[in-house]
């Protein structure tokens, strides 16, 4: 994976779930590259120092998955 | 991309958002080479006749995204 970029992780909003390696699937707000913060959910490794593959979804995607969600 | 495989949109949950290329970012069920379903967060192109990058997620995933958002 290319490196120059960057990222911080704002706030971890849930971990969903956790395999035997450690790799965890989490929902997260994450800002890249100095950007505004969006939700992210991704596959992270142990201590977040590696990533999968994942899906960014800004303020406005998120609120329309949570109403879907929650008619669920 | 590799084209050696095969997917089945089972149901179309919510589309997310569309922009202005007619890409959506949609949460649908979908079955990925005809194994069990997995709920499915992606972005379509036009008629589903192209995808770009995404995520699945199991049952229990995503009964743990549920409860995180309806708790937001």
């Amino acid at each position: 994976m290319a490196k120059d970029f960057s990222y911080e992780i704002l706030e971890e909003i849930a971990v969903l779930s956790e395999n035997a390696k450690g790799w965890r699937k989490e929902l997260n707000i994450v800002s890249w590259n100095e950007r505004p913060s969006k939700f992210d959910l991704r596959d992270w490794g142990p201590d977040h120092e590696k990533m999968g593959k994942g899906i960014t979804l800004s303020n406005e995607e998120f609120e329309a998955l949570k109403k879907a969600v929650t008619n669920m």
